[in-house]
């Protein structure tokens, strides 16, 4: 087994398989239709794939994949409440399903069923294996508590905003890298830089996310262009442009972010226009290709599997949208 | 050392040393809140007396003692945004003190801490340190999931009830024991057993805790006599009033569980006239005696320090008021 694809059916197939009690169904049902709700399963997928490039067996770091993946969807229900988002891939959330109570304790336990499951790991590599986990785990919810801190803050600068979404995305991927390949046997040093890659291309891929808002084509985007901009999110986007603005600038771009009523496509083509004026694109490919560049770089470093190492440069080609 | 004092002094000490960030203070200010407001630290003790009955050391099963101690605090933060509680202890709750946003991440980090502890356990016993403990944690949240649907429900059967307060507060006293008799290298039947007497004594003690709302002496119970009652909550007192009852008595404790506008006194002072009628305070001693003898003949089977097993007799009679 070579392809990503493989590995991301074995994946879709054994998540699928994962059972759990029917009763306290309230319990459990949720979880079911939580992991039922697909993705891309690229958390274990990239598990998998970096235990078998340093040399590791699927079935050493099968059960810690699946792990990572419960908890990346643990973390979104959980974050579903505390944003009150009525959707998720475009079905309703749990809490706008059942009701939050159900949507707090279904997480919890699914939280421990991605433990009980990253406890599968290879016992030589167990302790190893879970501090690597824990440590992203609480960095994720560290990354949510400022990423809401955030919303009530007007002075947030720009290392504090990209350390917020290298803990709230990207750390949970370089986890994934990292663990998987101690569960395939790799020396520290290894495990490490794959950390790092995984980590770097995750900011990269999130600032990818925050451009897309505002310069992404519509038909390929999932979400609505310029939701961010409406709901006045800060990104690297915003955060740049007040940052670079001049007095004029930043007067016009704060009566955009200040004013209650307005016309959504007027905000968004006019803050759009603000940016377009301050070079924000630019600037914003400049620092998303900073982190994907020392992604490659972290990987270019280490002893790996020339097959592996070239799926995974194909995967973080592809979610950089910069495959041809 | 030998003795619980000692130990508790010791739990209480090195749980008030547990260190956390500062910052998001959002995210690390409530568990901070948490853990000092206080309480028995019994899991823990539990814990260290069960390692160093089996001849184990402190310092086997330290780190896993504050691992439960954790834990049970999470389930009590999440439990409390569940049921709306203003208080615990005294004191504003996590989620009536901030908002219940935070009360939800902070206590994920709790859960994960509270793993990060229990995987210090003794590399070669951990695997089954963890299952131990996620097993309970995972029969907490069900426990929690199942109470919850009982309010909904007017069909609860006596079994189903002991089932849910085993699962929701026994077992973790049970795999309190268990994982520090297995930290102190205890083999699986003494663990086993170590399992059955706390949980046991789990049921027994929540058994009590259901008859001193309505028999208990006013100065020495910490809670309101008859709050049971007055909220209507199913007991092991109601459900066993209504399993005996003749259709006239069942009637009339129906009526008293229906009615909207009623006296307070009058209400806890009429269903107790009933509960006499039936006999139920003996019926509930006596199903507590049977779980606390068994628990007791659990303890005895054991091969245990004697120094020990006389401390878990002594705290278990205590827990019971049995103490003369």
């Amino acid at each position: 087994m070579t392809d990503l694809r493989q590995i991301q059916a074995i994946i879709a197939r054994e998540t699928e398989a994962l059972s759990f009690p029917q009763h306290p169904c309230d319990l459990y049902d949720p979880i079911r239709y939580t992991l039922g709700l697909g993705g891309k399963r690229m958390r274990p997928a990239l598990v998998v794939l970096s235990c078998l490039g340093v040399g590791g067996k699927l079935e050493d770091a099968l059960k810690p994949a699946l792990g990572v993946e419960v908890f990346h969807n643990f973390t979104l229900l959980h974050d579903d409440i505390m944003d009150d988002a009525p959707l998720r891939r475009n079905k309703a959330t749990v809490h706008a399903k059942w009701n939050a109570n159900i949507a707090i304790l279904s997480g919890d336990v699914m939280f421990a069923e991605a433990f009980r499951l990253i406890s599968e790991a290879p016992g030589h590599v167990l302790k190893r294996v879970i501090d690597v986990f824990l440590k992203a785990a609480i960095e994720v919810c560290e990354g949510q508590q400022w990423d809401m801190d955030f919303e009530l803050r007007s002075d947030v600068s720009i290392d504090e905003y990209l350390n917020m979404i290298r803990m709230k995305t990207a750390v949970l991927l370089g986890a994934s890298l990292e663990l998987g390949a101690l569960c395939g046997g790799a020396d520290n040093e290894t495990a490490s830089k794959l950390y790092a890659f995984g980590t770097n291309l995750g900011i990269a891929f999130q600032l990818q996310d925050d451009l897309l808002d505002v310069y992404g084509d519509p038909d390929k985007f999932g979400k609505r262009v310029g939701g961010d901009i409406v709901s006045n999110k800060k990104t690297y986007l915003k955060l740049k442009a007040l940052e670079l603005a001049d007095n004029e600038a930043r007067k016009a771009l704060e009566q955009w972010y200040a004013s209650k009523d307005f016309d959504e496509l007027n905000k968004v083509n006019s803050v759009r226009a603000l940016f377009d004026d301050l070079n924000i694109r630019h600037e914003t490919e400049q620092m998303m290709d900073q982190f994907f560049l020392e992604a490659l770089q972290n990987l270019e470093a280490i002893t790996f599997d020339a097959v592996y190492k070239n799926e995974l440069i194909h995967m973080a080609a592809a979610l950089m949208q910069r495959e041809s």
